[in-house]
């Protein structure tokens, strides 16, 4: 089987990158694919991508270096064996808030007897080789997203859950679940020392912990911190700034009018 | 009839700043017309968009400030015809090389008597308004790609003909006919000329020149130099720069491997 | 952000007008966005639409004066956040038999620390601006359909619900809860007592009624009973009825055959 | 092979009822096809339609007891060739302006030596049978529009063209190529009169004769007028009025505001 | 209403056959159901099908001899109300493991007072014909799999419930379930007896016994055991299948390589 | 630029198998792509395929072993240069009946100075790599059909034209061109012959033949026969075959039905 790039570069401490979409194209997929990510994710949460699109944005994405992740809208079985079964490397599920959550994610990642997931790899086998059944559990990666208070509390029970390789940070909900407004880069003391605890005790356990950040050079700081997984934007975000820049660049030797960059 | 505003800004002898999309998404369109465009081009020559995407991608930019365009993928009245009836607002012409491919071009966006144009604006009527058949002929904007030697040596010609607005140069193409390497933003002395030659006659004669550019820098370059209607880069390339950016700034403080930006 | 406009004309005591989406197509929607509607439902439970289709739906009524909204499959908050997220502005969630589903429901509807709901609104700051977090709990429309007799025993509880706005009935459910034949204009006393029932309490609480009526004379009737939402059909019946119409008009004159609507 | 049943209706004197899809859905071409159409035509003219929907739709229109039908964008073999692979069983061609015109539409939906149609009945064989090859040149309608001035003037030659099934009329374009405005039923005499002589030598010639009409009423009336093949109305056309009076209707008892129908 | 002709075979005591698609693509679909299947399966668990796409692809089946299915991704009312809506005539639901999972799979099939499902059967109507309302509860097929260790356990108490048809297998879960590697065709002595077990009680309380095989051999083979529902293969398999025995065959006389199947 | 190893192949005298796509979906594409084909064919004339469905599928080609071709609908360079720019390798050509019909082909295949492509391989950098402009006239893979009486006529003369590649035969076209019945595999002795003569005239000028053929075993026989591209083929067809067998193995042991392969 197609072994997991990613797993094996973060059990060497090598910090990854990894890309995001939130555009339902797979051409945009694609195109991100090939711009030196390690990984990129579907995120089929607050991405508007729905199955469909997911499937043709999974293809697109193994054509390219990059290693095709997604992010499940939330935390059932039947989205994450869909999303796995249609090739996706890696799931990240949001809102984990207990060892018991956390167990119920791992489990529907993992075959038995490890776990519960049923069988039938349709796009799994294409993409990851026809001994894909023998080598699933073991290269499939789990993410859990720690991102409310109780799941603040329950960090270690579930860096003890079996099967789950790491966290994944959501600054945002995690600022909006301390009672803080919502920001990739939260400058409040408390969300970051929750987010330094976080990176401090999944270390410490031996796992992966990941976080979304705003930037690359927010994203080198992360990893600077000892993040071994760094998101540094998504694709919407890029596009919108790139554009953004390009009218005001444009328009910078034109007194006529004025740039004026709207939304998002 | 919703007036033509791009028309309007160029007729006051005011730059105007187009988006152009590749991409075949509607959401990566919409993102787009919020970011300051005055218009935004579907590009269905180059861009990976086929009709039944291009119908939402104008539907989405309906609801941003940027005027929709489109691009045809060659001078066909047809073609021309259904991205008039879904909404474009400016049809864009490739590969103009006589007056009387431009005659075609501009008959195939007028209805009779000053056009050859089939009755029956489905899309258009919602977004230009119940008056539509009253205003297209006047609202609809058209513009010649002058990409040939043939082409260039027809210009005043091709300038001529009532009812074209204006003149869009592809530098690439461009300075390819001119047996020269294909490239956005030409350093051969003879691309330039021509160039220049273009924007020169195009203004002279009354009508609009227009360029696509590789960024902001060089779209306010040629506002500089004159043209009316700038595209400083299209979304591939935006997000495409963008992300290699991030990457490489991501792993910038990392010494354990070197970003490397592929592709595009 | 953008307001809600929906939610203002009732606070007004102004009966509203609802369209409804079955039609998986974002031009159906566009135009049925331009007849007059205040707002529009794109519906997820019996439309014959998936998530993909829904994101153009919405980007296309967002051209439109007609409010954009959405009817969920079920009470499930990754669903409630996915078509919020698209740029919904308002939410009926069906088959709500307690206060604790809708608490649960409109919890999903709005940012901590009044509810759960995920931050990251992707289309929902194209749509309703760049101040949308600050805006949204406030903005958004929440409607419960109360639909199973549970669900009618448990009214003023329901309606107790801090954050609902609203009641919506489907007869043809109310009806088959209470054991009658479905129908969109219930003859049954008691459909009709419990429709007037819900409509009188929903009013003294301070909240919205709203309904599903197979007509625009059916909906102004509802009107006149006080009812401040109201739907007068959805796209599939007002299609079919239209062209059996057309069929038999056209037939009307000719001995040869007999029309013959069929189906739906 | 399946029979033309639109053909032996028409060839019976008997005239027949065609619905007119412009929307790009599968669903609403499927609710269409059950409401009593002797046939269904998808426009890929003047509807916002591309292939990849086309085929849905004609797929959908199998299962009703409608004939499926196309029209193309213009008179070109490759279009006809996709639409007739993909089951349509009948074509209809604007534009249709001399008898060499008319030939080589005719050849383009005949195998040889008949005519110049390729090999390779994909879905035509699904949906006429297995024997499609043998009886397709005879079962395949032919339609060709007379919609300009040049036309008009070629009327008796265009009819004289062996294979030639039939003329259809875009009232609108007819009127426009003579100089008036578009009107779906005009009441200009010179439009009128031109009208009813294709009518005329249509039937003279013992082709069919076929026209778009705004509604049923106005299609019995074409009927009268010796007309065989009638389209009472288009599906965006039935769906907006119909949407549009609900609205009304809804509103007709509230003095609170008006009633504005807009757009299309 | 359209009557469930499958149902009716079964009850004959005479063995249907099957098809399965995991394919997203309506025109497969079609093709599949022209090949002589009693039925078709749309496989929303393990295909790479979403809903938009299924609609699609119920609507191509619709066009064929062959009933159209569904199997559901899990046991939720919400997804197993959209296939009936869209107008499947049985759904198949995965690792039912009790009689209580199977109650509340067969109630989301069936109208009140028998079952829960909401009113609203869009497709359904259309296919159905308009009374499906009075035959629906009668005519939908609900089929159970039988795939965990407690379901096994469990299978008299699931066999007795009301409104339940029949039980599906799917050997390669239940080997899983049963601590055995998973094989389409179990070798496994214990799963071999299992299989043999549900068979023989699931015709013993007079209801359908029906299996996933992976070929017409197979499904031959479990016809003669009893079987009165049998799946020979799946799409992806036939296609792939297909094509590496072409491939093959085409290499066979040349020495200059070997063939190579590769993949699923 | 990634070489085209299916060139290489050829020169190299050694046969490629090639597959052949009608059924519009990536999944479809992907599969086909890993069963052992040296090249796979995007089928845009006959295939139920529009250009938003191919870009997806060449995507998914992009991923596999095989080599992604595409068959134009008809000569023109706007659709040769849309599929060349979405990163197809090749482009076969139907319909060609003149050195000047080939020219023109070869033409809209290559860029200036050598042809007259307009330059923006928006994909096609992807597949081949950032050095796509310098290597593409080298790269791309040329192929005429011959299918008519006069390009039998003019074979010579095209075999003569510069930049063209090769040959491919569509049997069932060319025997429809010399009058006969279409068949895969000509009995009749002048389409044989004139398939003989098209094979060695191609090899003997240095260029490669290739045919459409009906199965692997047809396909070794063509390569015995001196061709260097067959296709044994297509997806279509094998999917049909292969659900038809599997039905008929299923009903073999019951006398109940006969099993009776319908359609294509």
């Amino acid at each position: 089987m197609r072994p997991n790039c990613l797993k094996e570069m973060c059990q060497r401490q090598e910090a990854a990158v990894n890309g995001w979409l939130g555009i339902p194209s797979s051409y945009a997929a694609e195109v991100m694919g090939y711009q030196g990510f390690d990984a990129v994710t579907v995120d089929m949460q607050h991405g508007m991508i729905g199955f469909d699109q997911a499937i043709a944005m999974l293809q697109a994405l193994s054509a390219t270096p990059a290693l095709p992740l997604a992010r499940v809208s939330c935390n059932h079985p039947a989205l994450v064996m869909q999303l796995l079964d249609a090739g996706a490397y890696g799931i990240i599920c949001p809102m984990i808030s207990s060892a018991l959550e956390a167990e119920f994610f791992v489990s529907a990642c993992r075959y038995p007897p490890q776990g519960t997931r049923s069988f039938g790899p349709a796009r799994g086998m294409l993409y990851g080789g026809p001994d894909y059944f023998q080598g699933a559990n073991q290269a499939i990666l789990t993410l859990a997203m720690i991102e409310t208070r109780a799941g603040l509390d329950a960090l270690d029970a579930i860096l003890a859950v079996e099967g789950l390789d790491g966290i994944f940070i959501g600054p945002n909900d995690l600022a909006l679940a301390l009672g803080k407004a919502p920001s990739s880069e939260p400058d409040d003391e408390e969300v970051r020392q929750a987010i330094a605890h976080i990176c401090e005790r999944t270390r410490a356990s031996g796992k992966i912990p990941g976080i979304f950040c705003s930037s690359g050079e927010a994203a080198a700081q992360r990893m600077a911190e000892g993040f071994l997984l760094v998101t540094p934007g998504h694709d919407v975000g890029m596009l919108s700034q790139a554009a953004r820049h390009a009218v005001q660049a444009a328009r910078s030797q034109s007194a006529s009018r004025q740039g004026s960059g709207v939304g998002y």
